[in-house]
């Protein structure tokens, strides 16, 4: 069987040659486009109608299709503290502003943290007149420490 | 002069002892809460102005109050990977979620990246029924690629 | 004010002198003796009730008490790797079981996580003829991967 | 000869083909689930008729078979710090709580570790009207430190 | 399609068995010299023209030229310090001169960085009786921080 | 005897209390303002003169010029990747463009290195409508290899 | 209360001035001499009389003695790979014949390992008229893998 | 030729395979039976005669034997910290006793080294009533520091 | 193209092969046998005329000539603390006399460094009825730091 | 008592004093340059005399002293690579011609190694009319493998 690597791979080239996009590939599968980019590149165990819906679309073998319903080891990055300038930026948000974003959340929560599983995320353009800006919104799940 | 990392203590100890908190601070500086709470942690140099209100309002000593004006060395992370789980949940997201973050911001913008310098955080409480929700907004200006 | 691990030092300083036990100190605190023996070791925040017997039975003082109710950062590992031997050999089993866990706890809930948040700890003597045995349970909330 | 993480990978494989559990591997092969997964993992070397049984039920070839029978090199985290979630918890468990595990067994038992050898390790389901909860049992014997 | 560490082999071969250098295929693809290199050694996605002017003066597969359109993850170095002496260098004017160059960009500018997206890199010999010197330009927009 | 990082500290005190310039400091010292800095910041030995200049501008103690005359351990990075966001750019540039650097001193110049020794450094400021630049030029002698 | 550390250091300090050697302490405190020096330098808690005795020997204050007999946190080497000679020896050994070892013990005992707890060391010279050696006698409980 | 790496596997295969012991070999090629297994791991040269008796008795591919006799890069441990449980146990020695060792050669011998290169290694078993004991012997030369 | 690393496993299959001595490649292609084994290593571009008589020796394939007249990335050691015994040693040198060689340097010559670059080194055999020494010479040209 | 870098720190600072240079030290204490530099910045032990005549030439402190005459802890590099340019050079021999030295003290002397500790080292001035030249020389004795 492929892994989930190989299959991202085969889905990066599947949808370069054929012009796709991940919005096109979400609207397909039926779910966030976030989610499914995730899925798509390994992160996210897709269900059987959403690996066929996609497969389809991209024209991929059976075993990418086998290899997307697969229960990943999750974990992206190559290292630690990651050289693409695009990923290094949000790196370099939670370097500057990690202590920042505990203390609010413990401030207005109490102990405990944002859930990083029940979890969404939402990447979008906001049109400004000094140049657009790019707006993620993390939004997860409170979870206390509870024994 | 005290180094940033000592004048953040004294503000720590100044506003538990005084019960004062973040958004109070904000409110007296009369900058964003993210904003004011990254500043007092040593992230971001404060205006004079601004610095006297923190000072005033916390009661601190005027060394502390100088170096709060100071230039910084940002990076407040102890360790590459984070060991604190509130903190880490976010180092999680940037594993499991980067590249897909990267992807859908090429594909949106082309090549380029999200800028953390002419950038804005904000963190709120969502109400659920299920539980309420952390929602992080990340917000900056689109940076493209330019020779 | 004092850090956490300024004050756990005075724990152990105390508790030694004294000749107390953590489950004595867990009976005076009101909770379990994994949860106590943590929070007096700078994992958890204790409440004022809490941090107020504690420091009564060890003789603790203000500060020390007052840095027991403080919001923690978390991770107390000195290296990434153990090198105490009886730390060293919960990360062995990490490293030799690790994936085993992963596989069964999908295989029993599906794609999720055993959370460390809403989670409690034992730790218990097991006699046995052959020579008595630790045994450790882990008992946490699973948490599905939830959109 | 096929290396363990080969057989591992053949084991996955025909184990998703098949649509068979570790626990009716665990069944065929005669050892608990947790033993059983781990070996065929390649964290324990397997006995002729084990290798034989679980061979034959998931269809392997020889050379995977003679696979499961060496002696491994034990140690299955790609990484000191593990970044695959589910994982990555029981890491955060041991930051978190691996300083509180010394301490009780040092006063239950005086100066030893828990053994990591002469051990065994259940994963099972607890009912919970909150949210059912997974719950680890690590059962090893106590080794005193004798000269 | 090839990733871009083997296009950039397949340019390296393709240059060294036909004897051309990086200024003629920066005068063939219309691009300033550095950004060329940069751009065949994997580091900038090419235009369609840009690609196709390149592949047909070093005579490339057409998947060399489709994989030099393709969106770079960016980071060429393959240690943190690198260990080839004429690369080291740069990495020792870091060592000795960030401060430096820290303090006086914040002298002059304030706070904020020099991008290193909006930028761009001149490589050129200046002529010296003592010995000709190397003399690197890096000219960067001065990015405030902004909230 | 102070050490290079104390006497640095002193520096910068002593030129925020008085609100002196490193373009200040550089011409009462008569060398580039670069050099100043690095040299002030304990990057390289001051001769007699120099250091009474900078002491005397910046009513340092004995001690602290004494130390700005001694041979430094140069290297002023307290992590191999830099976390200050200023300072990053610089190793930005290097993991993008550090190949491309080497392939045009090469190609320029044949087998050998641009110095790190016999070497000068300039930051200046460019106006530029769309917002002001900041270039760095770095100017060291080509070394070639030579048994 | 002391650390380890200090006491170790204390320890020495004493020893050194006096001109005591480990050998006699060993006798005094009346256990073997690697496990005496083991103690003394903070890897084995020692017993009341033996503290004691050894204090006594040395004329050691009151709280370095209640340091001795504290439970260690274990691990005595400041780098993964020692710097010192002496020691690296040692590592050296274990780069070099360390899967031999592995191999050997298996090939005797079956899977398991040479325990490190149930475990003692010796340290001897033997006379050689090409020049004299030194012998290490590592010996450890064989302890199976058992479920 | 075949790396150390593949004869090593080859040699590992062919025994496994034969089902001949490591004292097998060692007597076939008249050599220690620890030198014998290190040397067809790949960490000592084998002598012509010993090549070829060890390639007689497994049946080895004459490019097996040519490796070898290779003069071997030694080094066999894929991490600084070992993972093998089986391995670790050693450094753990070498955490917790390691300046013991220094302490107790230098006592004896004065300043210098136990070699690791005039040195030869013997693992035995010890019969014992509680349990067999694992004795591994390591005899070096002593090398005083000698200017 | 060859990579220098296989050019290099060539050189050494083919050398091996063959009986042939660096010394003798070192004559036939005229140059000093350290800068002849570097070069044939992948540290160092041969020229046209040294890469053939090299080739025409070893009797290697055209390809492997192309590969050695390449510009080098350099380095070629895999970690960076070597696990070669035979290599370590130097390391070790650097450990304990890196500084007295900056003092005495620095002492003789001023502030400035030992060019790796204007660089010879040499490797002989001095005689000694107690056994016979290895001598290293690395002759570098003095550069003094000059701005 | 003071450790070996208080020591050495203590020496450098009454040497910087006094003016007086590593040879006129060498010269009272009756050993070769490099050893004496080496033995007072702490890698050597002194014998009494030596320390004494040292200790009397720079005026120290009796605990100065003893320290001087105590075994050290070997190994002087703050990081594995160093940051030092001076000290850097020398980890760049060893990347670039560690394997070169290698072969060639196989080939000269067969399986071993060049000591490090039966060991002496030189820094001398070259004069060279295009720049004078620093040459060191290590002066190791060969030892063989030897089982």
């Amino acid at each position: 069987m492929l892994t989930k690597q190989q299959a991202a791979a085969a889905v990066r080239d599947a949808k370069a040659e054929l012009g796709i996009t991940w919005r096109q590939l979400a609207d397909t599968v039926g779910r966030p486009v976030a989610w499914t980019t995730a899925a798509l590149l390994g992160q996210h165990p897709m269900g059987e109608q959403e690996a066929r819906a996609a497969a389809s679309l991209l024209d991929l073998e059976p075993e990418v299709e086998a290899s997307l319903r697969e229960q990943p080891y999750r974990g992206a990055l190559g290292h630690q503290v990651p050289t693409d300038p695009t990923v290094y930026r949000l790196h370099e948000v939670l370097e500057v502003y990690g202590p920042t974003i505990k203390e609010l959340i413990h401030e207005e929560f109490g102990d405990g943290i944002m859930s990083a599983i029940n979890f969404r995320l939402d990447v979008r353009r906001e049109s400004d007149p000094q140049g657009d800006r790019v707006v993620l919104t993390l939004n997860g799940k409170f979870l206390p420490y509870q024994w």
